[in-house]
């Protein structure tokens, strides 16, 4: 199927009137064709009337229906082929074999969250019998489901064109809680979305849905986003991005004359601290596989490990050394786009001017307007508490900072000053640094939301125990998480029957339990 | 034990420095001994220092100290005896079967609290076993917990003297949690408070916690709250108020450095439908449930039943006739202070003077400064569809709004133009008023936290299944409740421990289950 350009309203394709723009291939500099006009008031009026239409008969699909949805979209993705692969590759800079892998994840995810419709265990179902003869007064029959909040706004990221894009965890999550979704497109890879949105649009064609359960608006700037999170029929925000750009969303949702939840993750630098035992035991190794872990995607992860902290010494000079060596072998990969590559250049200058930084590693360069040139830098302690704000700024794309530490006192210290994040970690040797991890542990935990051991934080697995959250400005919402099956309670609220009359209750809840969920009765 | 007229500041007692202010008798317009000094910004540091110490030791206190904790508090209440009971009825004009009723319904909140806290479910612990073997890539060991929040600010309600505030559910779901409480008592009943302030004292003391863990701090105005939300050290807050105060709290919760989440159960006039067949079958015993729901308490309470929706008609007639003899019938009730009373009698004189207004009923009045006459008047659907602004606004105090329909269809329009509720109500006859009943129920999902049949809303059941909660601006969160089990959840947050060697990890995860606590496992 061509890709058209146009705002996918429902079923319907139309035209928009706003400003016009392209994809543009950061390898090159080069626009790809075809234009698209953003999305106008009235499309985006259009896309969350329908929403709201098909919200009434969306949210109280039986179980079978909504996950067989959710593993149609699955398999239509699937059905893309190679369009999609090479359409993202043009638009993102990205391998083929990272997209193919992000596809992978994009599927599964689906498959996933259909798993968790299935079983149920979502609606929380709860029964307290009525008891009549209860003194000194009678309890009523109480009863409780989860029922989605209504339709939901959600933004593609820029650098998960695939698995926190169109289809991604924030959709996967949203539909799978019964609430329809209007996404808007990520202007750096609109094509790319629009042939996701078609596969979904044909899911909800095939599982004779609603249109409104999905529609797709692109637009090349924030006041699409801005006009969404206004819009009175959107009841909850999903966000993957800036910081900049999550905090204006949370205040455009705060000021509405009814504020809605903003689910909006945005910025981590990922502390990962070397433990001494582990520093002597394996400075090179650690080197190699943080080098691996920064430099992959050309840092342009959530997750990416921006800061390590360690004891200054001999084992560190060699980890430091041989980080450097695998940093300045780092070829100029390309960025997702040349404004990405812009902030990326801007940030790491700006690190290095700073009085109390020594440049350490500068990766290789090249011509190409989205180039990232690696860079590795370092610091101590010392100077990181007297300024963590500027020295502890995230940096989007492959840029690290090393901490020395001159007592292990300080490890507490920095873990004290650092903002909120979605991971921090922890290289221990069993035995020699179980003291200082189990004193690090209790602070780290008031600061991320997922606690490592012996590994690096990029590569987030999508399973029940995953949180991809934490505190803010990792994100807007500590109490959730992005990715994982935790993330469907996001888009739901509880709501009680009080002596409803069986035949008017929702089956979740009825006497003869139709959908065999479990349930919890007292 | 005296009333001191201080802050509780852990297990110290300080003479605030504040503004000065007491508690007066609502019934006579007396002041009441001691005058207290309202708590300065040092004590309110020292409150949060307090807090935030005392966090790192509570928030890991082992299920069976936690629970024990709440039990102390609930056994020492209950010792405070007829002190509590007295001083409460002075400051608040309520009878004392009410407040002993109140008494006992706090008790057992704590203890239900403490049943949740043994059971550990609320700890959502969830395991995905390591998979060294998948391809393409092994999978970690990954485990879930919910931790606290951090210490929390809670805000005393002065209609529940009892059991919405220093100990009420706010308190005992956070405590629950695990999360240091500094409560602001209300202004209102500052005795009440300081002795419910030395129970908990006790049992903090009884049960060997850090002091931190409670404190109690007395002002007279919003200076003292607004000053608690934006403190660096609180994460969370807890209210139970007017509209107006609710707001207040979450526009400077927003506008912090990082901002935290706001639970403010603010208002709700709990709209009642009499579907045709109920109404021919009972007009004359609805009509008295009716009027003793909104007489109850004169009116003071969050579920006040304060819109009758019903068809016009003989059988509506016959139900406004009995309705306005109860209410002229009532007797003056004390309101529970002065400002109170003022607010209600500016409310009712607002709403009788609107044009569309048909006065129905007044109830008895007397000379006190806090006397609540009770008012019941008419509209019709037509003329409330036109300014459901003014005409649905809630009035605290016992005053009621019937809505005459000339059609059924007018329900439906009803519903969906009122504000977010608590509660909604359909009174039904088996059969006769099913179809009805079933095209509200889905409008009335999406305004209310809580949906009863034949019944009338005031009286509220702690329990598992409860809703006490509801779309803005009911709540300021409509995804929890502030009544029930369910509300330990507010005041927690997810955090992913990923192949975090077995001896660093927190009992609920360790492998050997050593709380025997359910866990999901996969």
């Amino acid at each position: 199927m061509p890709i058209t350009g146009t705002q996918l309203i429902g079923q319907h394709n139309q035209a928009g009137t706003g400003p016009a723009f392209q994809a543009v291939n950061p390898a090159t500099g080069q626009a790809i064709a075809p234009a698209w006009h953003g999305a106008d008031a009235s499309q985006i009026d259009q896309a969350v009337a329908l929403a709201t239409q098909a919200f009434g008969v969306y949210r109280e699909t039986s179980l079978d229906t909504r996950a067989a949805f959710l593993d149609a979209i699955a398999q239509a993705i699937l059905d893309t082929g190679d369009e999609l692969i090479d359409r993202a590759m043009l638009e993102t800079g990205l391998p083929r074999a990272r997209l193919e892998g992000e596809r992978g994840r994009t599927v599964n995810q689906l498959r996933l969250f259909a798993r968790v419709v299935r079983d149920g265990d979502w609606l929380d179902a709860r029964i307290d019998y009525a008891q009549p003869e209860r003194k000194p007064a009678p309890r009523s029959d109480l009863r409780m489901r989860q029922i989605p909040l209504g339709p939901v706004a959600i933004f593609g990221a820029s650098n998960f064109p695939l698995a926190f894009s169109v289809a991604g965890g924030d959709t996967a999550s949203a539909l799978a809680a019964g609430a329809p979704v209007v996404v808007k497109a990520h202007p750096a890879h609109p094509g790319t979305s629009e042939i996701i949105g078609h596969a979904i649009r044909a899911a909800v064609q095939q599982c004779q849905l609603p249109e409104g359960v999905f529609s797709l608006l692109a637009g090349p700037d924030i006041a699409l986003g801005l006009a969404l999170v206004r819009h009175p029929g959107i009841r909850a925000v999903g966000f993957t991005g800036s910081r900049q750009g999550g905090i204006a969303l949370m205040q455009a949702a705060a000021q509405r004359p009814v504020p809605i939840p903003v689910y909006a993750e945005m910025s981590s630098t990922n502390p990962v601290y070397l433990l001494p035992g582990a520093l002597a035991a394996r400075a090179d190794s650690l080197a190699d596989q943080f080098a691996a872990s920064l430099l992959g995607s050309a840092g342009q992860l959530c997750t990416n490990p921006g800061l390590i902290i360690a004891l200054d010494g001999p084992d560190l000079d060699r980890f430091a050394a041989r980080a450097s060596q695998n940093v300045q072998a780092a070829p100029a990969a390309t960025m997702l786009t040349t404004g990405i590559a812009q902030a990326y250049r801007h940030g790491v200058k700006q690190l290095l001017a700073h009085p109390a930084i020594d440049p350490l590693a500068r990766g290789q360069t090249d011509d190409s307007p989205a180039h990232c040139q690696a860079s590795l830098a370092s610091t101590t302690a010392h100077h990181f508490l007297a300024d963590p704000e500027r020295l502890g700024v995230e940096i989007f794309g492959a840029s690290a900072l090393i901490i020395r530490c001159a007592s292990p006192d300080e490890f507490q210290a920095i873990a004290r000053a650092l903002e909120g994040q979605l991971t921090a970690t922890l290289h221990l040797q069993p035995g020699a640094d179980d003291a200082l991890a189990a004193a690090l542990i209790p602070i780290l935990e008031l600061k991320a939301g997922r606690i490592l051991a012996n590994g690096f934080p990029t590569g987030v697995e999508v399973c029940d125990a995953m949180v991809h959250g934490g505190p803010y400005p990792a994100t807007s919402d500590s109490r959730t998480t992005s990715v994982g099956t935790l993330a469907i309670r996001r888009f739901l609220r509880p709501v009680c029957y009080q002596d409803i009359p069986d035949r008017l209750l929702p089956p979740a809840l009825q006497a003869a339990n139709p959908w065999h969920i479990s349930r919890s009765e007292h």
